[in-house]
């Protein structure tokens, strides 16, 4: 997953992320301080922002690959809230979403050929709790992933 | 401006950030479609919504530097709407607020030394809306941007 991520996103090289973990559960995505310092020496929104969207396309990816499935996943809309200065690596967290809406969106996936689900990241450092990012993302069949 | 966004903010080099315009009237950024691919051949979400989140620190930054204010600027939460796929060099409008919105920011500088704004952007490549981004971001006496 991270070789792809490198391969086919060149900022997500340039972030330093890597995948600490990355399954249908859950994925955990990190990144070092200093390629995403910003002027004040702390981790720039953007990048924090950037690592949180990456994770949620990743947990619905996998998700769907579980299920067989390989459309083409786009990002709608997200909020991003950022709670604290992030001053050493940090992580994005993506849970799994509530099973109520993962069947909408697999009954909307096969029924229409399209859906969306919403997504919730939690961004850490220092075992802190320094951002939250909601997201929503669509998925759309007949155009693969890949 | 674009030399130091590039010397203390490492992304913004790797992302090719260039300015286009920037006053307190209204900041201009753009980037290349190259370095900011995703795995569709498209813009990355991470790469739009941080040129917009740069665009409103920009924004905020030189208004407060007119004024003669030069307080800490961070941003403490934005939205983000993807309305299309962006094939292209793109870029992040980001114009003055409300007069009436400002001079609150700038009574509550003055006043208890930090005060919030929010600010819109709008992404467009190709002369075509994008995206669409408003962030809140929070200015601190007392702790100087540089």
């Amino acid at each position: 997953m991270e070789a792809y991520l490198h391969d086919h996103i060149p900022v997500t090289r340039a972030m330093g992320v890597s995948v600490e973990a990355a399954g249908p559960e859950s994925v955990v995505l990190s990144a070092p301080l200093e390629p995403n310092l910003n002027h004040r020496d702390t981790v720039f929104g953007g990048s924090a922002s950037a690592l949180a969207i990456l994770s949620g396309w990743t947990l619905v990816h996998l998700r769907l690959r579980d299920e067989g499935l390989h459309p083409r996943i786009v990002i709608q809309r997200n909020e991003m809230e950022y709670l604290r200065p992030i001053e050493d690596r940090f992580t994005a967290t993506c849970a799994a979403p509530e099973a109520e809406a993962w069947d909408r969106l697999l009954r909307a996936l096969k029924g229409r050929g399209m859906g969306r689900i919403e997504v919730r990241a939690v961004l850490e450092c220092d075992e802190l709790e320094v951002g939250r990012f909601s997201g929503q993302y669509v998925s759309l069949e007949g155009e693969s992933t890949s």
